[in-house]
């Protein structure tokens, strides 16, 4: 049997939105979060770790590119992961001085701001987890390497608790319900083309934490609220309240970074476009039946459940031309109907290629361990891909 | 000598916003506002009125289109003029009787969004305080015309007080210094082309009242202590920290618009490009040199110092180029200057015409009554326009 571990883990799109640290070393964050884990079949990050006696230095390879380790992140996450064994004592001192290999890659375009890294620290801490036999929850050691990834080490819908100790003990994520309790929970991810060069979460969370006077707001009057009342609704299935609270939050969470100071925006005309047809469909349709959320980036994600989804493809489809149809939308198959008259009027066709493809997923598992031995690392511990 | 009487009257363009209202009918806002008032020589509205007892009813044209003069708000500002003149017994009870004919028109387009009804109204109350010599302040009355006109009675830096009385008695507008105090004070707008189809400042304003979180804690906290810097800035000409908080509020405003729910948004992708180039702008020069600020639609309003016009002009004319230059910049006239290489460096030339035209122009007067005859309706009482 092989000695090398290999895991995907899932990317994870938030509901109630994680935005501002109270503490920028250890990631903790200003607010609770609440987010839905989506589906590793159609989108996720796949890492192999494997320590071993002869290698001389700790490697890691990110998609195909050998990339340092010297990172303060990575380091800060393999070290928490040794100190865990050697509390837990699950393996022996030999095995923790050996120097480890790392072999990650997504299988989606890390450039389209879709929550990459969220990912990759998920897989990399449950692998290395694995590897060095640590049983307890790993969630805080995740958020060491991105804070979002600390709800993508557990599958369903997550709730990361912003925690209130200076050492960030308790800034941890925890299931509120599994992706079996609400199956019918689609996502439907509309990348839209983006040139510009946007404001990075981690400098616009510290321009916003700096200056803006509507966060304040946010995170002691808002959030609470919020989270409350989604993690009701996810836990009565209560899809319009859900939705509601959903678009809610991610224009606030917007609201926030046009407030900052300088302000910064992460929406296009073609972000807002989706936004007014999303009311539209939902007036239309006599109930909220879709929800939006825009992370920090151009790209809609569309909650849906399930039954609404032929309908709403055929919307976007009619609203948002492509030139190469079908290629248009990848992941999970649907058939697609006849788009009702009333929906066709509600907007003319826009210019072709303002979203370019159209990701249809759904509510997944955490991480889980590949048994298959599709490995990244061969048997000598070499990237397969070099 | 006629008896008919024109006016002028001017836009204004705020620099702390007003949004929100807490009487609808009475057109009371929830926060206290800033603006200035902009020269009448390049931008105005112009009103005559005259009354006399052969007219068989009160009649309008606007624009050289005869309207309606059943609008409440038209009705509303005419009973209180009149309410006004006989409470100061200023004309004689038969001429309160006679009918009244009103004609108007601005001299630039009306779809700009340019704060076209803010100087309409403040033009229509002015010609007719004058035409039934009412001799209190009438800012209250051209409040009722539309809450923005009010601060366009007075020239120079204007606030228009929320207050607190239900009846809207204190709700009136105050110079807080005329024109002359702080002449070098010039505004530079942009206009962008739009052809999206907006939230009217009216519904806007209601969604935001009944919906938007962060428009309580606005209110309650960031208006006043705002009015009170900008108040300071302006009596001590300190144009960086009046830049900044012009800047802030209006980026603050367009937040709550996102906020709200339906979010709305005016703002298009120029624009926010037009606000990521002043700051950059700024941060190049050293200190604030130009600020911007945003209404209720994609048009920007610089303010700057005479002395930058120069160079921000010909910045502008480097990054939006027009397809037809000589006619990009109107208004004021200025010596255009080569632009300084390192300006030339923060931004390439976007597509053509994506800003339409130019408007130079400067802080001044409030209303002026015109006294060379000019008048918009001719000795029989008819538009001349038609």
């Amino acid at each position: 049997m092989s000695d090398i571990i290999t895991v995907k883990a899932p990317v994870n799109i938030a509901v109630i939105k994680y935005w501002g640290k109270r503490d920028e070393d250890l990631i903790l964050p200003l607010n609770d979060s609440v987010s839905a884990t989506l589906d590793t079949s159609i989108m996720c990050a796949k890492t192999s770790v494997c320590a071993r006696p002869e290698f001389k230095e700790n490697e890691i390879w990110l998609n195909g590119k050998k990339e340092t380790f010297q990172s303060p992140r990575l380091q800060n996450c393999l070290k928490e992961i040794k100190s865990r064994a050697a509390a837990e004592n699950s393996v022996n001192e030999d095995f923790l001085q050996w120097k480890v290999r790392v072999c990650s890659e997504n299988n989606f375009p890390t450039a389209a701001g879709l929550a990459s890294s969220a990912a990759g620290y998920a897989c990399l801490v449950t692998a290395l987890a694995k590897l060095y036999k640590v049983k307890s929850d790993v969630s805080s050691i995740a958020r060491l390497g991105s804070g979002s990834a600390c709800r993508s080490v557990y599958g369903g819908f997550v709730r990361w608790h912003a925690g209130t100790n200076p050492d960030g003990t308790d800034s941890v994520a925890s299931q509120i319900e599994g992706s079996a309790h609400w199956p019918e929970m689609h996502a439907l991810i509309l990348v839209v083309g983006d040139t510009k060069k946007k404001t990075s979460s981690t400098t616009g969370m510290r321009i916003s934490t700096q200056t803006s006077e509507l966060l304040k707001h946010r995170i002691k009057y808002c959030v609470p609220q919020r989270t409350d009342e989604i993690i009701q609704a996810i836990k009565q299935k209560d899809f319009p309240k859900f939705a509601e609270v959903t678009m809610k939050d991610s224009n606030q969470f917007h609201a926030v970074c046009l407030d900052s100071y300088p302000p910064f925006v992460y929406m296009t005309d073609v972000s807002h476009l989706i936004v007014d047809l999303i009311h539209k469909y939902n007036e239309l349709s006599g109930s909220t039946k879709v929800a939006y959320t825009f992370d920090a980036g151009p790209n809609a994600c569309l909650y849906l459940l399930e039954e609404e989804v032929p309908q709403v493809l055929s919307f976007i489809r009619h609203v948002f031309p492509s030139s190469n149809p079908e290629l248009f939308v990848t992941g999970l198959k649907t058939n697609e109907v006849t788009l009702n008259p009333e929906l066709k009027n509600i907007c003319e066709p826009q210019a072709k290629d303002l979203i370019k493809y159209v990701i249809h997923t759904k509510v997944g598992e955490g991480p889980t361990e590949v048994t298959d031995g599709s490995h990244l690392l061969n048997d000598a511990g070499i990237p397969k891909i070099e």
